[in-house]
């Protein structure tokens, strides 16, 4: 047996019936910012250290066509079929390994090319959205935490029929 | 390198402000009944082919005891040191792998046998968090999901903060 590859990307996937997620915290007076999805995917991104532009579009493609949301029939359908929201939230907690009593993060990537990587899903996820007349006819959104923040979360789920799926 | 052992057990962590989870759906004119918890820890657990008795203590002694969540100070303490709630969620669905775009689950334990380590894990969690003197003087709970229904839950978080530890 081959040693398994090491990730390079961890998502973890929830089904939302509506979820809110703050994007900016409040200052200086101003109250906090936040984005708001109704029924659809919750997606939590976290990328590890060998990843890569080549990636995203197959990460975006898997998590956008797996069949893990539920229609009006009880099937499962993806989300682009469904067709539902979609919540982006970065979450490179998600990398974290256990090392005695605390998490390490050794192989997560570097800040900033996890921005980059980000960004790219984060474009490609909206991309294919519009490009689906289904999704286009819905109405449905796209809508993403600020990478670096601390993801302020709001969940509400009729059974978060939560799945992992490493690249 | 020594290929990798399958896991026999996944749990995923995030941290809850508070947190609600259906115990009982709505029937022949009964409304549904819930379990609630506040500041804490909300597990999710999967149990995989080889998990057995030996491995419960293991695993409730890691989730109890890793230092992931925040106190007043800013600082990252154990849920049993916090002290907080603790929410139990069994999700079978943390075990699928995707084949195509659908999710198998050939991995996954058999019902019965999930359920009965199911049941001990949660009693395992009942009688440390019992056990735990600043946890009785702070009077934090234990709740948990029914075993095989859907989990509707509705979550609140200061951030989800998201962590996967297998077994």
């Amino acid at each position: 047996m081959a040693a398994a590859r090491p990730a390079r990307a961890r998502a973890l996937l929830q089904q939302s019936v509506s979820a809110r997620l703050q994007v900016r915290p409040p200052e200086r007076g101003a109250e906090a910012q936040w984005v708001e999805i109704q029924r659809g995917l919750v997606i939590y991104i976290c990328f590890f250290k060998d990843a890569d532009e080549d990636l995203v579009p197959k990460i975006v493609n898997m998590l956008l066509n797996v069949k893990l949301s539920e229609n009006e029939n009880g099937e499962f359908v993806s989300v682009l079929d469904l067709p539902g929201d979609v919540l982006i939230i970065p979450q490179a907690t998600l990398g974290g390994k256990p090392k005695g009593r605390k998490m390490q993060y050794h192989a997560n990537i570097e800040k900033e090319k996890g921005l980059e990587l980000y960004s790219q899903f984060v474009t490609l996820c909206e991309k294919e959205l519009a490009a689906n007349s289904k999704c286009m006819e819905a109405g449905v959104h796209v809508k993403h935490g600020t990478y670096g923040n601390r993801q302020v979360l709001k969940l509400d789920t009729n059974g978060p029929y939560t799945h992992l799926i490493e690249f």
